[in-house]
């Protein structure tokens, strides 16, 4: 155990570094013997281990630039599957284990659009995850900003949603909205007969960049493709209909729904020393859309979990509480991973799941959703963090355990910039800062520890 | 003519608006006749004028929307020049005409990369203009940081560099040393036996964006294929190989020279009322990449050349000297129109030449080249515009003519955000802001009225 040597030595030279009490001690009669530290006394021992952190980043390269993108039901995340097993069992936790979870198996093949009029060019499209394909499907198009816009006009035709996000920090209290159109988009359109859509790119700030995400179909509306176009071509067709000229395009997707597979949720733990049925979970999702690295989204999150465990084990003394943590798989089309989770152990004694999925920047606050009481606690446990705590939020693979009253809580950083590269190509880790990486961590870190011990 | 007498309209409320002078005047005898107008006079008029020009913005979008990207060889450049004369033609100037010149019949085609090891994925790229095709390469990478590391190991390599654009105001004196990998990376790693070249994308700021380029073969080399890739990939297989981990790609691409075709300068003039035989012109190129709409480069520059002769038109007094304005063919692919221009033109009395080729951004500077007494000359007719004129520069297509000693202007606005756009699909109108568009026309408008008026 050199790693755990090395941390007692850093503790105690660090305890003698303490400022001296108030009343002088009387000298010891015989050779000291250092106190068990409190959990409070190991916090800074803790976030100081985590801002100091190489491995955050190195396991975050090996994540996204050896194993890259992973979609649930590829390779990849087999691959990705087995290196976090390896990588928890190395580490030395508890009960490293995998459960089998069902997903979809969707591919997306490839997707093309043209534009016939009134310039003939190339129309890049990204098809949305779980979208049907079409060997090619040509026909006017009708851009719309609203659902409400969608009408008789619209049957026959390919409908392009181009609701711009909104703008403002936090940043994410723009996307909900603006994501029901990819969301709901194609079934809003097929019931008024259109026969494909194209959603505008969710973010603020594009060149060229298409994001996808997951679409959803409706039980009663004809399924028809759905696609992200970028921002730039969004407002492009936009500006052309609205002077008056007719537009036409060609779609052609090869994306298919094939059945499932199956996938696995990856759990271990550090077992508590005193109330070991008592679970503070620590999640983020392992799988990631299958363009860029999943970086940000959630290849960040999925390190934090990692080092949390690993910084958490080397400390001198373990949480009262048991630590279980947990790397979600198929997050992006429809948190089967953390369905599967809440329907196995929602029934499990959980005082708190923990999720990191905004991605790698500053600290920002700690959103908490649970019972009238909970969050009050959760206050009071972080005030040693600095960090405020605003009601709502928690993560969608969490989310499923608020029927089992579990309070969630979820780290929100800085997002101005993650919707730049969400569910893109550009979600590569140079877009990951490693200091803002650690920082992170030494906020999920400290919280995790904190709720293990706290009263 | 109802613009032309709205103008007047303004200019006589304008000039009843100037405070009184110091000693008062006797009141006039008869009828006032307002005296003519000075050039200097006129400029605040000028100025205003394109300060408010809402054709600005209509003319950029109708070029970028309805007839896009305009590489030299295509249909959609044949449009640009009809629409050009057209335009030219109904605004009323002198010697509206076309003049032919040969470009370069290159064909972009497809391009598509796969990366076989370690991941296997796609990596985009996009094809350097004037670059071969290939069936098909497949070799190991080799990642270069600069030409220096070209050696013996990157025989039967694709060659990759990754030479990262420089940050720092101006953006532009960055340009130069990262896009010469691009210009001639492809023959100095054929020299040591490269199968092929993959060239980090010359900006500062991607969200997986490829930026193509013009590219050179030399003729001691054999001519190997030539792609972008994106500032993502360029760094994910730089980590890899740094961490001695192998890589393998195939490249397929179908771009091919095939021979020479015509296109057209566009030329139109405002005759000088004292020196016709003086010409100032103002240029800026009618062609651009065949990715995005050619928005900023230089659809932006054509607009203000277009809107500099209409605002001109307008005033009511022409200029002393001719003004001629050009819209060059093919600077992109080698300065074509610029040389074809120069050698028929260049014997003639050119006072200056100005060129708008660096966006629609706040203007910043004048960059002046020419003969050692000619930028005193342009600082003090340059004066009344407020900006500093500084030692170099000029522009592209205007560069040609230095060779005859003619003093070349370039307008040099901030140039902070033009590269994250400059030869990519995200060169699209959305990324004009409208106010800025016009506050580049006028300084630029300005300029070649003082030029062309001063003594």
């Amino acid at each position: 155990m050199p790693v755990r040597e090395r941390t007692l030595a850093t503790l105690v030279a660090l305890t003698f570094a303490l400022p001296p009490p108030l009343l002088a001690a009387p000298p010891p009669a015989t050779e000291p013997v250092a106190p068990t530290p409190s959990p409070a006394q190991l916090l800074p021992q803790l976030q100081q281990a985590a801002r100091s952190s190489t491995l955050a980043w190195e396991r975050l390269a090996y994540l996204t630039d050896r194993i890259g993108a992973r979609l649930a039901n590829t390779p990849a995340m087999a691959k990705a599957v087995q290196w976090a097993v390896a990588t928890l069992t190395a580490d030395g936790h508890d009960n490293v284990r995998t459960e089998p979870v069902m997903v979809p198996d969707w591919r997306r093949g490839r997707a093309g659009a043209r534009l016939l009029a009134p310039v003939e060019r190339e129309i890049p499209i990204l098809a949305l995850g779980g979208s049907v394909g079409t060997p090619g499907v040509e026909a006017p198009v009708v851009v719309v900003r609203s659902f409400a816009e969608l009408g008789p006009q619209v049957a026959g035709t390919i409908v392009e949603f181009n609701v711009p996000m909104g703008e403002g920090v936090p940043t994410i209290q723009h996307y909900g909205a603006a994501a029901a159109y990819r969301t709901g988009g194609a079934s809003a359109a097929a019931r008024h007969g259109a026969v494909a859509v194209l959603v505008r790119s969710v973010t603020t700030r594009s060149l060229a960049t298409l994001h996808t995400g997951l679409m959803v179909y409706a039980d009663d509306a004809p399924r028809i493709p759905a696609a992200a176009i970028t921002t730039e071509d969004a407002d492009t067709l936009d500006r052309l209909a609205r002077a008056g000229v007719s537009l036409r395009l060609r779609v052609e997707m090869d994306a298919a729904d094939h059945g499932t597979v199956e996938s696995h949720n990856v759990l271990a733990e550090i077992r508590g020393r005193q109330r070991p049925e008592e679970i503070v979970l620590v999640g983020a999702h392992l799988d990631s859309w299958d363009v860029g690295q999943g970086a940000h989204d959630d290849g960040v999150g999925v390190v934090h979990v990692l080092e949390t465990m690993r910084l958490i084990r080397a400390l001198p003394v373990p949480p009262r509480r048991t630590i279980r943590a947990i790397l979600f798989t198929c997050e992006e089309q429809g948190v089967y991973g953390g369905r599967a989770y809440a329907a196995t152990h929602g029934g499990e004694r959980h005082v708190a799941a923990l999720e990191s999925d905004l991605g790698a920047f500053r600290p920002r606050a700690w959103g908490a959703s649970g019972s009238r009481e909970q969050p009050g606690w959760l206050v009071d446990a972080a005030r040693p963090l600095g960090l405020p705590v605003f009601a709502g939020g928690g993560g969608a693979d969490i989310a499923p355990l608020a029927a089992h009253g579990v309070l969630l809580v979820g780290l929100y950083p800085d997002d101005t910039h993650y919707f730049d590269v969400h569910h893109s190509p550009a979600d590569t880790l140079d877009k990951v800062d490693p200091q803002e990486l650690t920082e992170g961590l030494a906020a999920f870190a400290g919280l995790a520890w904190l709720l293990a011990n706290t009263d």
